[in-house]
C-alpha cells in the first residue's frame, strides 16, 4: 500500500464519497489509487473554479464535505475565490493539493510555490504531510477540522513522494473526531427572551445554519409568540423555503432599503450571524444598517449549535405550542409579453418544480426573484455569500451532485457567468439536471448603479466602456452548445416560461439565455 | 483632486500607459478617474486571469510594466496563477487591487479577506496604501519594485477611502527610481573564460534576458568561438529567432531526453539561468538532468546585468570578431494528408509570417515545434514559464497589445485552452491579430504519458476518465464565436495550412480548431 492507497481509504472511511479533480502530474499517484478504492466518485473539473464552487455546492446541500484534488499552488490559486464563498457559506470543504515531492521542493523549480500560504488566507486548517505514513492521520485531522462547526475549509498538502512512497507500518485506522458544536450560554438565552418579552420592536437575523427547516419552525413559533420579525443576511448560504415553510425576508442589498427595514427595530438578535452591515462602504454613509441606540444582542455564535439555541430560546418563551406562519402555496399565471425583472419572478414562481434547488447570482436582475417566489412549491435557495462572482455555475454543479432526482435552477447574470462557464462541461459530462437562465443585459449593470451610490456622476467614455459587456455580444447558446449542453434563447416572457418547461422536462444541463 | 486621480497621474508619469481591467464597488472611483486621465489604455476582461496572463505577455514583449485592476481578495485569487507565471517568466507587472475602506475592513463583511496574504505568495513587493496623499509615492514605489531586474510583481492595495478621498496637499511629482541591474562579477567572468578556453564540453544555459536577438549574438560568437553549446531552458519567457538569429536549443521536458543532452557535458555555465532540473521529480530517478561531477558555473544571476555578463565574457575571450552561426531562411513544402505533429510543424514553419509572436501552450503536441521552425521567417516564441496552465490565451492578448501591427499566433492545447478562454472575448473586443490553433486531442496527454514516467502502469477506469477531455466533445468553432471570434475546423494539413492563411489575412481574433 503506497500513501496514496492509505490517504483514500482514510477518506471514504471518514465519509468523504465525492472528489472533485482536476489532477496534474504529482497527483498521479493519487489517481492510480481512485481505481483501488470503492466508494469515492470523481467529477472532473476543467479549471479548479469549478472544483471548489462544487464541493461548496456539495456541502450546502449535502451538509458534509466533498474533497476536491488540485495540482499545486496554480491549481489551488484558480480555486481559492470559490474557497472564499465556501468560507463565508460555513460549508465543510477538503483539499487535496498535490506538490512536488519533499526532496525536489529546494530546487524552485518552475512550478514550486508556497503552497500553504496560498492556502493560509482561504483555509481554516492547513497542514503538508511529511510522508506515506503520516496521510491517513493527516486525512482523518483534515476532515475532522473541516467539520468542526460551523463547516471549514481543510487544506492538506500532499507531496509527490508521500503520495507514492510505500507505508512502512500498516496504516492506522484513522478516525475523524469531529468536536460536537458547543451549546449557546442559558444568559444568552435568557437575555434574548427577555427582550422578546419587553414588547419592544425586535428582529432575528438569521444565520446559514438557521435558515433550514427545523430551525425556522422555531424561529417562525417565536415569531408568532412575540412579534418578532425574521431576517436572514443579503448573502446566506441556503434558505429551505416556499409552500409549507416559514417566511424570512432576506436584508436587501441596497443600503437605504436596508436602513429603512431597521428603522424602526429598538432590538437585533443574532443567531448565529452578524450584525447587518453595508456589503460596501460609501462616502459619506455609515457601514452599520440599524440606527444608534439599536442594542445587538447575541443569542448564539455561529460555531455554536445555532438550532439548538432556537429551540432554547422557544422552550423559555413557552413559545413551543405557537403556530408559526407558513408560507402557501400561491402559484402566479404565466405572463407573456416583453422580458420584465417583474414578470420573470412571475414565471420562475410559476415554474419552479417541488424541491428545486435554486442557485441565484441574478445580481441586479433578480431583486425581486425571492419575494416573488415566497410562495411557490417548496423548494431550497441558494445564494452568493463572500462577494466571489461566478459561483453560481459551479455551485450548482456540486448542488446537484449532492442531491440527485432534484432540479437545479440557475439565475445567472451575463456578467457572472462568465467567469467560471466551464462547469457548464462537467454538467454535460455527468449529465446534471440544471437549468440555467442567463439574465443577459450586456452591462455590469450593478457597477452602473453603485457609481451613482458612491456619489460618481459624471461618467465619461472609458468608465462606461469599463462597464458594458455587450461588444461583442456574448452568444450563450452557443457557449452552452459548445460545452455540450442543451441550449434556448428567450426574449419574451412567453418563450421563457415555454423553454423553463422544455429545459425542466430533459435530462442533463440545459441553458436559457434571456436576452433583457 | 482625489486619491484615485493621484494614484492615475502617477503611474501615467512613470511610463504605466495601459491597465488591464476588471472593476468592482470598491474600484470605481479608479474608474471614473481614467476619464479625466490621458495617456492610459483601458482593456476590460471577464475573468483575472486574462487580465494577469496579458499583463505578463504584454511585459515579455514590450519589456515594460502594465498594470492591473482587480477586485479585492477574490479578485486577486483568480489572478494569481498567471501572476506565478509572469514571475517566472521575469516579467513586471503592477496590481492594483481595489479593498474595502479602512474604516469598513473590521466589520469582517462578505468580501473581506487577506489581501495582503493572498497577494505575497505571488508578489515580491506588496503594500497597502494607507490615504490618498500616500497613493502617488506608493505608485511610484510600485513601479519602481516592478521594473527592478529582472523585472518583479508589485501589488498596490488601494482602499476604498484612499481612493475617492481628497488630497490634503499637492500631490508628490513621484519618480519610480529603477535601480540598475548591478554588473556580473569579474572574477565570474574570467572563471567562465578559464573554463571556455579549457578545451572541456561546455553548455551555456541562457536565462530569459539572454535570449533576446543582442545577447543571442554575443553567445552566438562565444559558442563559434569555443565550441560551447547553447541551451535555453525548457520554460524560457522568450526566445527572439528564426532567420538570421543565433539558435538556440531548448533544454528537452522528458527527462530522459534532458540527461542525454547534458550527458557529455563536463561544465555548465549559468547565464541568468538554473541548473538545469527536472520539471518534476520521478520515483527513483535524479532530480538534476546533468552527472554528477558536472561543475557548474555562474556567469550572472538573474537580477545582474545579463546582457552585459555575456559582451563581458565575449570580450575576455577575444570572440568579438567571431561570426555566430544565425539560422538562414528555409521554409518546408506544405504538407497534405492527416494532422501529424510533423506536418502541423510543417505548416507551422512554412506559414509563420515575419515578426510574429508565438505564444506555445502546445504541450505534447507541439514537442518539435521548435526545432521545425528554426528556419522560419524572423519572430519571437513565448513559452509557459511557470507551469500554469491557460497561460497562453491571455498571454497573447497582452502581446498583442503590445506589439501592433505583428501577428500573434498562439499554439494551443484543448486542456490548456479551457482554463481562461475568456480571454478570446476580450481579444474580438480589442480586434487584436491573434490566430489561435486549438490541438484538440480529446485528452489530458501529458498526463497519460506522466502515468508511464511515474511507473503507474496499471489504468484502470477512473484514472483514464480523469484524463480523458473528449466526452462531451468541446466544439472550440462555436466557443470561439460565442466570443465573437471568426473560426474553422481542420482535419487535414492542408485544411490547416490554408485557415492559417486565411485567418492571417483577417484583422482581429481568429480560432481553428485543428481535430488530432
Amino acid at each position: 500500500m503506497n500513501g496514496a492507497q492509505s490517504l483514500l481509504a482514510a477518506m471514504i472511511r471518514n465519509g468523504i464519497d465525492v472528489c472533485f479533480a482536476n489532477p496534474g502530474t504529482s497527483e498521479l499517484h493519487f489517481v492510480a489509487a481512485l481505481d483501488h478504492a470503492d466508494g469515492m466518485r470523481c467529477v472532473l473539473g476543467l479549471f479548479e473554479g469549478v472544483l471548489t464552487g462544487a464541493a461548496d455546492g456539495y456541502a450546502r446541500m449535502a451538509g458534509r464535505p466533498a474533497s476536491t484534488l488540485m495540482h499545486l499552488g496554480p491549481g489551488l490559486a484558480n480555486g481559492l475565490s470559490n474557497l472564499h464563498n465556501a468560507m463565508r457559506a460555513q460549508s465543510p470543504v477538503v483539499n487535496v493539493i498535490g506538490d512536488h515531492a519533499t526532496y525536489h521542493r529546494h530546487y524552485d523549480t518552475p512550478l514550486t510555490s508556497d503552497i500553504e500560504g496560498t492556502a493560509r488566507p482561504f483555509s481554516h486548517w492547513v497542514r503538508t504531510s511529511p510522508n506515506a505514513d503520516s496521510l491517513a492521520t493527516d486525512a482523518a485531522a483534515a476532515i475532522a477540522a473541516a467539520r468542526t462547526a460551523p463547516g471549514r475549509i481543510a487544506t492538506l498538502i500532499l507531496p509527490a513522494d508521500a503520495s507514492w512512497g510505500p507505508l512502512t507500518a500498516e496504516p492506522a485506522a484513522a478516525e475523524a473526531v469531529v468536536p460536537e458544536a458547543p451549546q449557546a450560554a442559558g444568559t444568552a438565552v435568557d437575555a434574548a427572551a427577555r427582550v422578546l418579552r419587553s414588547g419592544e420592536t425586535t428582529a432575528l437575523i438569521l444565520g446559514p445554519q438557521a435558515t433550514r427547516e427545523i430551525p425556522l419552525e422555531r424561529a417562525g413559533q417565536i415569531a408568532d409568540f412575540t412579534g418578532a420579525r425574521l431576517y436572514a443576511p443579503t448573502h446566506t448560504g441556503r434558505i429551505t423555503r416556499g409552500a409549507g415553510r416559514v417566511p424570512v425576508q432576506r436584508v436587501p442589498y441596497p443600503i437605504g432599503r436596508a436602513a429603512a427595514a431597521f428603522d424602526d427595530v429598538q432590538n437585533i438578535i443574532l443567531v448565529g450571524a452578524k450584525p447587518p452591515v453595508a456589503f460596501f462602504a460609501y462616502p459619506g454613509r455609515p457601514s452599520q444598517l440599524y440606527r444608534p441606540g439599536t442594542r445587538v444582542h447575541e443569542l448564539a455564535r455561529a460555531d455554536q449549535d445555532v438550532p439548538g439555541a432556537l429551540t432554547a430560546l422557544c422552550d423559555a418563551l413557552g413559545a413551543g405550542r405557537a403556530t408559526p406562519k407558513r408560507a402557501g402555496l400561491s402559484l402566479p399565471g404565466r405572463p407573456a409579453g416583453a422580458l420584465t425583472p417583474a414578470k420573470i419572478g412571475a414565471v420562475l414562481a410559476a415554474s419552479l418544480p417541488e424541491q428545486a434547488i435554486v442557485v441565484d447570482e441574478s445580481i441586479t436582475t433578480g431583486r425581486s426573484f425571492l419575494a416573488d417566489t415566497e410562495c411557490s412549491r417548496p423548494h431550497d435557495w441558494i445564494l452568493g455569500t463572500g462577494g466571489s462572482i461566478g459561483y453560481a455555475l459551479p455551485c450548482a454543479t456540486g448542488a446537484a451532485i449532492a442531491c440527485p432526482g432534484r432540479k437545479v435552477v440557475v439565475l445567472e447574470s451575463d456578467g457572472s457567468g462568465m467567469y467560471m462557464p466551464q462547469a457548464l462541461w462537467t454538467q454535460a459530462r455527468e449529465q446534471l439536471d440544471i437549468l440555467t437562465i442567463v439574465f443577459a443585459n450586456r452591462t455590469y449593470q450593478i457597477l452602473r448603479e453603485e457609481m451613482s451610490n458612491l456619489g460618481v456622476t459624471a461618467r465619461g467614455p472609458k468608465a462606461k466602456a469599463l462597464t458594458d459587456i455587450g461588444g461583442p455580444r456574448i452568444d450563450w447558446v452557443s457557449l452552452a452548445r459548445a460545452f455540450g449542453a442543451e441550449a434556448f434563447r428567450a426574449a419574451t416572457a412567453d418563450e421563457l416560461s415555454r423553454h423553463i418547461d422544455a429545459g425542466l422536462a430533459l435530462q442533463g444541463p440545459v441553458v436559457i439565455e434571456a436576452a433583457l
